[in-house]
């Protein structure tokens, strides 16, 4: 191991800045992370303002607080500036997001709200990669607009200090309550404030809040605002210390692009996330394209179970005339438990661990269905065709609603499981695999009694 | 006709009691409309408590704000607590929905904001029936709860009006500013109203607001509230007077129970409104059957369509192979048309005068994903099978993918057009028409082609 004291400060200023510029991020951290506080300090000056940045990006979070805190004021907020900069945020960007995950540890509390503050929404997203936050995350969605006090300040102190800002925050219903190492204490209504004596400490009047990690998944973040009519829900960092906040608007906007993203899986599209008449054709086309030739290639097992039993088909056309309708039963049995449970994912009604509890309910109800239309088909195909036809139908209809009711309920949950968009995991395929097992379901049923 | 002059009193008395007794409030109304106002208050005075209520109900708008303002005010507090009974609620409930429409007028808008003062929120939709609302109209969803001012008001005067009812209303972070006649004029956030001197007056720092009829669609109304993160819209009646708020909260849960429809009529099944888990298997089932029932019975014209061509069939069992897979094709192509283009209606992205932009936009794109599709079939059958059998294929799938995109894209809107919900209107029964248009046109297109 190299020694950092024993080599002099030229050498490895050398050695650091080539890194850093030749993205050699890791080999970079690990030189900072053999330094002492005021070494790092010291190799931080000496680099040029985009230097400075990545390399203090790279250090741990510890380290970052730490040498943060020693800094002088200005010096912060050129760190911060640089730390904004495109260049920086292009240098981690290029990076695979499992490796910068890896490498890039939490940016202290105060120094990710500076970051975050005063930036236009838009680049907001994109600067979330330096938070070190994964990507759909509730840190990567949150505002840092917002107002706050303290909990030792009086009803009069607090509206004299936020006064100023009340005109401009977009969040300015809330007031969030944090101590000196900006954990949070709790919240206010701006409304409930104005109700109370002037003399007042706030401490006594807030309230606690719900609250989200910033390494939370931003749409489970987005649930919680809009099923607790919160308004908004602070976001912290591993520390409990506040970073932003996920707003009612935003956390709105999740929620829709989520809906948007389930409703075209669903479907077999990609989402289009514009107005349809505002979107060109060409957009259109490729957003279906390329699942209707996967769905197509999925549907070429129907023809080859179909071809296996080719003889049967042969020797009774008559069966052959069922094919669409027993296919299309299966396909919405299925369809209709896939988006029942993907529905109840999203709301947060079914987990992970509820797949046993949703098979067997599925299994339940899927034979039910089959035996209220098993029944009918078996009069109507029976009085029409002949009764070792209603027969066959009726069996296979049993069967066959049972397996796609488990199929499309529990797929939702296998998608999820993988992280694969539950939607996307569903309907479409399900009717492909659903469709071949009818076939097989109703042909070996078929051959059984049919002989 | 007769003439309310020359009947006495007591004789119109009685004949108003038995018809308000007898529900039979056309002909009350009729009785009433030919009285003077003074004559409607000495009758009202005269009958008791729910009898008056429901004759005050019947009374046309106009002459109902000339009485109301006649009345003294305890006889007005006993008026509207007689009209949140549930004997007047219930008597007007029983009518047939489009009767009671055509019999009660709007309610004036003072009357409706005490009406629904300090009714809890369940019983809000209910007692909605007596403002003279249609079902899921804004006029139903809107809350009384909200904070006033008037124009000529200064900001310190305004503050000191509204601060006993900061800390208990839901809605306080807007200020709607009205007139003396209740005319909207404009809002203000209570935040702004903080920063200003406390000597403006009102009527110079509120900005116009957008706003809606308390008749129109709850879920346009909702959409305005998403959409432009307004926090709220205020909810006027036909003369433009405030009535109450439509809430951000409220648009939001109308936007997921229209949702919520969408996606369960998607994939043909009732929607639950309620925790998957904790639904009895019963009410799944019952959500599912009649979709299942009535979509395979719509599949039986597939039965149908290939018993018309038995004998093709019959001399190449071949054909039958793919059945499933232009079916699949077809039905996917059209789900994907129906789900983007029912999203875009209810984004408000797309409007029934589009029909036309839309069909013609979705016969391109399905004829485009049909080449692409076709093209490959042929090649791919072709190779495997015979070359005619692939042209077959081809040729059907471009023809097929035209129709079903159009189906899909249309249906959503006539749904629209004929005031069923589009997604009712839509992916299961463009399924249905899909399923038998694709057979067709596959087996005519072998016919001709195969001879």
């Amino acid at each position: 191991m190299f020694s950092p004291e024993k080599v002099d400060f030229s050498t490895i200023s050398r050695a650091l800045r080539s890194h850093l510029n030749h993205a050699e991020f890791q080999l970079a951290a690990g030189l900072l992370g053999g330094l002492h506080i005021a070494q790092t300090i010291e190799h931080l000056e000496a680099l040029d303002a985009t230097e400075a940045a990545l390399a203090y990006r790279l250090l741990d979070k510890q380290t970052a607080v730490l040498v943060f805190q020693e800094l002088d004021a200005p010096v912060q907020a050129d760190l911060v500036r640089a730390l904004q900069s495109q260049i920086v945020i292009d240098a981690f960007a290029q990076l695979p997001a499992a490796g910068r995950v890896a490498l890039l540890d939490e940016l202290p509390a105060m120094v990710a709200t500076k970051l975050l503050a005063g930036l236009p929404t838009a680049t907001r997203q994109e600067t979330g990669i330096l938070l070190g936050y994964p990507e759909s995350s509730a840190g990567r969605a949150m505002s840092p607009d917002f107002i706050s006090t303290h909990p030792q300040l009086s009803v009069a102190e607090t509206l004299e200090r936020i006064s100023a800002r009340l005109g401009n925050c977009e969040n300015a219903q809330h007031i969030l309550v944090i101590d000196d190492e900006r954990r949070l204490l709790g919240t206010i209504k701006l409304s409930e404030l104005l109700t109370e004596p002037a003399g007042t400490t706030i401490g006594e009047l807030c309230t606690q809040s719900p609250v989200v990690q910033a390494c939370e998944p931003e749409t489970s973040a987005a649930r919680v605002v809009v099923d607790r009519k919160a308004g908004m829900l602070p976001v912290l960092d591993r520390e409990d210390r506040l970073l932003g906040v996920l707003t009612l608007p935003m956390a709105i906007a999740i929620l829709e692009d989520a809906e948007e993203r389930r409703s075209a899986y669903g479907s077999g599209t990609d989402p289009l996330f514009r107005p349809y008449l505002g979107t060109p054709l060409r957009h259109l086309v490729k957003a279906r394209v390329i699942w209707l030739l996967v769905l197509a290639i999925g549907a070429t097992l129907t023809v080859k179970v179909l071809s296996s039993f080719e003889q049967t088909l042969e020797s009774m056309v008559v069966l052959s005339l069922f094919i669409p309708l027993i296919v299309g039963i299966g396909g919405n049995t299925g369809n209709q438990a896939a988006t029942t449970v993907t529905r109840a994912l999203a709301m947060g009604d079914v987990r992970g661990s509820d797949f046993w509890r949703v098979l067997m309910r599925e299994v339940r109800i899927g034979a039910v269905l089959g035996l209220c239309l098993g029944a009918i088909a078996l009069v109507v195909a029976g009085s029409i065709f002949e009764l070792r036809i209603g027969l066959v139908i009726g069996i296979s209809l049993v069967a066959l609603c049972s397996i796609a009711a488990a199929v499309g309920g529990v797929m939702p949950i296998i998608g999820k499981f993988f992280k694969v968009d539950p939607a996307v995991f569903s309907n479409p395929f399900i009717s492909t695999f659903v469709d071949a097992a009818g076939l097989i379901v109703y042909l070996s049923v078929a051959v059984l009694i049919l002989g």
